[in-house]
């Protein structure tokens, strides 16, 4: 179960009302690599890793509650940004048209140009944060992945944390309140820590690659198919030893030719690896057996319960 | 910020696998009426009431603490209603031609049939929850309300959590398990109390008719239009007193004519009612000013800083 | 079936074109609580009451109905509001290089400042409106609430009314045009005028709390728990009397001690009500009976037919 | 404004209830070709004709007016098809214990297979329809097609009544009830009858190729890029002349090459034609006058009123 | 298999950078009716062409991969009209205070002035396109028709190059830099081509009216409803000949009247028409019979292989 | 430029139809993580590179290239194993009652319990495959990302496609078709390949961490909160040496008495770590210049051009 404490994790405050950078931090609040969907997909992902694997478990929980709090740091420093919306909102007088004359057009033309910026502020959240990015576009789980394989899982949350740390750095420069830029430096910085965390529960994983249970087919995992003509480029990631599996890079200079020559890439054998298509089964089978048996190790026979009190 | 304690609210337990359940719980998960909404709508309508109203802001977060943790059980609920599935699919053996000649098409049969039940459980979440409604429509931040104005935010509220009785109330049809009855049973409860907490809190605002600040137009607050033409009917909601305003309905039996008569409902003055354009106006101007002094109030000028330590 | 006549409900009207405003307005034609929504909701919910609840059917007809012509109000409002853009689209002349060195920079810089207002308005729908917010988020059907039981349908009603005032209250801040704004306070004044029919129609059924049938569990429809902790208010949404139910709050000051106490809440008698399982399991019977003969009584058996002509 | 009348403008009757059916015909009430979508379409397309083409405009809302009518007739089919799920749902008995004892295992085992069919109907709307496609996707504004030119609307609308017209075609396939498919056919011949509508409005407006007013640059008009290489065809689309500018198709064989020799296609003359970059800008020229024309002749000076009383 | 080259198909080039004009490009990259829509609708409908029809396959692949050249060509120029965009991303010298008291407020304003034009731009693309339309809705497959009839898509096809077409018409009017004008004159003219090609194509289909297999009713094929009432217009779409099946128009004057004479529709004979139930009923089966042949021809019974090598 | 061959990459073959099958596969056609997102997440990606790193340009589109025609060996594979969907659509014989009396209600009902295996396929399809997951979601930009910075996009990459093989992974288990699992093998080992040359490609970047440019705060880049009370873990996520910093974790056992103590985290200094305000400042300055001189240096002055020819 949650728990709220009303303290901010990080003292968010702000110097002056700016509604542009409101719209620009909606980026964090509910866009695709906001605190939002950082916290919806560890709370996804701890799930599946509760029986199995609590340690996997207790620092998913831990992050995706941290994730939350970084989420409601960010709604609060909206708020504060769009200070005075609400308050312009709940006044009638400009419907005397007494005021209206004194006031004139002008400030109407305030009005509807600060408008421009944001209308959700103002026609919609009376002056408040909306769960989505500065576009506007509202959240959608489909920003979340959460495959119920953490060495799958652990990735996507390292890349994750990538998008959101850059996101912080591109923000950090459309604002000068200092209070604002000392907040956004902290929850970059929380990005660049989680990532490493990430990173080291990955790796007491092993094996971690590839990802999940079946390994590959040695025919078809070190090629690289020059597809794109012009001017070609060699580097490590098509010449040499690939970084994983150790196995030659096999550059293929006309992918058609190759394809017509081998009846759609079925008749041909390895090359540059040892690996051969029996190693590769008595891995998936070791494996296999190594990593079922550690869920269904881990989950009791009969009536399950997740608690204990 | 945020804390979780590893013990559900609840405690949530499954008889025995049911990935068919599973899928129609989806809707409480990362459905329209769901946990998740109700938390992130109850989550993000608090942002504008911290200031100048902390009672609301006490309330809406005890209540969208206790949705997450809702949306918790309901997430555990499903895990544990997949038992199985998981382990399932690390075993890599069917890749053996033998066990394949073993078990026969019969087991691969089991295995397709049950995916065609939610093949996101299959396919994509390893045997876990995913945010998404029984259908797997991904949850989209599009069915949160939250508009910067209590008795607006209260009734959205009170008619989210009703939805989210009834669907309760529909999902209890398709369970024999016990305990995930009782689950439901505990789950559905809630949103009754929350009903009547939204409602309470409502009550001490005055007046809160209609939402906002601007009160309504007297030629056109009574007026009934009879536009579905066939078997009309009578009732309190088109003759007699109205609800909140207490002014006599009209009945516009021919809506054309009138608007013909009218030059477009233009040229119209009030009936049954003893409100006035002046009163009106009246009303507009006091409440706007109470309304809006008691936001500016409450926010200090200069720096804003949300907590205090 | 639907007729359509060429008068508008309301003769809307236009000073002059202002685009800005036009936007804004998409959220009353596209949006979330605008009029495409709130006719789409009860002409949804309409088709589950033709038989059972004729009165509610012709009342949801009626208003749904008149939703339509308020949507037809808006549109045309917005077509008017951007007199001369589909004319200036039409012309080619800048395609000539002689006029683009009379006309200079200038008038180029207007017409793509002008474009920014909305996009979709210069690039896209050629003048006119388009089924979107004011953000250019297309209608999505996940704003409609349809539960199929008239307790939760006329409360999803009386909120969705609830949003829709609010909204063209803060939209009546951004516009000066004394037509536009009595358009809007028509629209608006409507919405007053729907919530109190819908208040009506749900005052005609009951008993109508809960919504639906099934009555709550009585351990767990009067708890309050204290779960954002910090500076905690009392009021009468957790203490004292509940409002529908008659019982009396029960505060859970620390929830997870209580949780633990409990073996997760199931371990506990109910307080502070004179409801017991017995009394809900008889409530729950004798209106599941009333309620679904109410329906079955209504629709005769064998071949259904829609109409009678 | 609009107007209802009870009586469907089809008789739709229904033999017998048939979930699946229900589910299927869904597509075309909330799906990417039905009804709504058509509605949506046209109504939205309408008003950008409403001063300018007052005939197009009278036949768009009476087209629109009509796709309304049948929304209609497929909610309330769907609604038949659904029969005795609503009552089933108001039917707190097998919260009895002594009934579950009773009715055992079979009788949940069947409510819940057919709850598989469609979850929404079972868990979210009480047993009628929802406003979503067969797979109980959202309707989304995405559907909607509205330009500001008629010689794209129409076209538009073509199109969408040829794919409503064939997705009613595939649907007959999947129902036996007589009354059931006489509905079926009775909307799919609509779409046919509308089709030719739209046709014939086209071809009032003269040119009406290419839609909107620019010409098309003569060096690019006529060639077709052989870019999918293998058993080339040669047909009608590619030698010989073109359908509406009359031009010889120029085949490019070697697309690569061509663009190489070229400059990237900007050092090329026009072959296979008579047209000029002259005649081209005379062209643009004469034909953006009538049309801006046409549309600010038609829009008064001042103050917009859209109807008249 | 595709293929890459490294020259555009056109030689884009931009004279300055434009992020204003980037924006409303983005309408041709992620929008609606850009290219990427394009380039996906003719690609899915080709898959059902492949067997049967392998004439259209050709061609509708020829035109996707021309398509996706053109989205290239549209990104292209994006990136350049982003041009020192991401440069500015990268310099963290405001990050020092000695800067920042140099430049001042100044740049700053203009920075963020800047990013209110499209804040994807500048929080989270790092100055490139991204796959939305001009308002930043993400791309979205809703956009995509392919109905498995080449009756169909081939007329959807059309319609969608006259959207296409028009896009770029508009977007002309907002730039002027010529050489953005000659890549949009390219690639409207473009849109002009392919139309004509398509309807090449659906020409060499015979009978290709009413698209699909079965015929229409001629109860209703010829019928025209006068639903919206006023200023009726009387024109070849609802008096004389229908443009395709050549029955006569019949103005149903008094819908309603209609109706209910003719029990909805059910009890009334063709008029206007030489069609009958039999002669209908006999099309039907004809062509049923060459259609679903053609297609059973061209696939070969057992196992199916898509390509020869 | 694109080409397209009519060979496909891999010699993809079915055995036998199998809709299910089909349903499951559509997961990698339109699904977020299959072919169609990573082609143009890598497509999208490879804009920003073209001019300042033309190594990373050249293998992105390499591999966005292969995505493509991966995205087409899937597409074909479901259309081979829908196989007779299409034919059968076509056929209209059941329209005749004569046929439907000897066919009998039997095949009708196959025909209706396929279509329950994913109606699209039947109702809007024709029998093909959908630009949608295996529920029928359509594919969304939403699964894109691309942020314009490689040591950012390499990692989304090297995610996107370890939830691509996992995904392959799990549709291994749903078929016995050997020919279908040849093409997954093949497929799945793909992502096996792609993600050592995004992992390759990061690797020739130094730094490449934190991901962007500006370093991390050193006084909270190596904090752990304790935030999930109950079984706690520790392991080298939150104990010894941070994997990529290299700093010492510091483990807040109690962090709202951290946060309470601190003035919310803004009154500590850097614990563990050697970092040091200043030394972060240096850091970024100096990678800053690098990085952003790298990019101008790359983009010529003046106007830009994309091709050379």
């Amino acid at each position: 179960m949650f728990y709220h404490a009303k303290e901010l994790q990080y003292n968010a405050r702000v110097s002056a009302p700016d509604p542009r950078f409101a719209r620009l931090l909606l980026e964090q609040f509910g866009g695709g690599n906001g605190e939002l969907k950082a916290a919806m997909q560890y709370f996804t992902q701890a799930f599946s890793c509760k029986q199995p694997y609590p340690d996997k478990y207790d620092m998913l929980m831990d992050i995706a509650t941290e994730e939350f709090s970084h989420l409601e740091i960010v709604g609060a420093t909206i708020q504060m940004l769009l200070k005075g919306v609400s308050s312009e909102l709940k006044q009638a007088s400009d419907e005397d048209e007494l005021s209206t004359l004194l006031d004139g057009k002008a400030s109407k033309e305030t009005y509807i140009h600060e408008a421009m910026v944001n209308p959700h502020f103002y026609d919609l959240t009376g002056g408040g944060p909306a769960l989505t990015d500065s576009n506007g576009i509202p959240w959608t789980a489909a920003y979340v992945n959460a495959n119920g394989d953490p060495t799958v899982d652990m990735r996507s949350n390292m890349a994750a944390e990538s998008r959101a740390k850059i996101v912080y750095e591109y923000l950090m420069k459309y604002t000068d309140d200092p209070y604002v830029k000392d907040t956004l430096r902290f929850l970059m910085t929380r990005e660049v820590a989680h990532f490493q965390m990430f990173e080291a529960a990955l790796e007491t994983i092993q094996p971690n690659f590839p990802p999940g249970i079946l390994q590959s087919d040695p025919c078809h995992s070190n090629t690289y198919y020059n597809l794109s003509k012009g001017e070609s480029v060699r580097g490590p990631w098509n010449q040499g030893i690939s970084s994983k599996l150790g196995e030659e890079w096999q550059y293929i200079e006309d992918p058609l030719e190759r394809v017509k020559e081998t009846e759609g890439l079925t008749d041909l054998d390895p090359e540059g690896t040892s690996r051969t298509e029996e190693s590769v089964r008595e891995a998936d089978q070791e494996l296999s057996e190594i990593r079922s048996n550690e869920i269904e190790n881990a989950i009791p026979d009969g009536i399950v319960q997740w608690s204990t009190y």
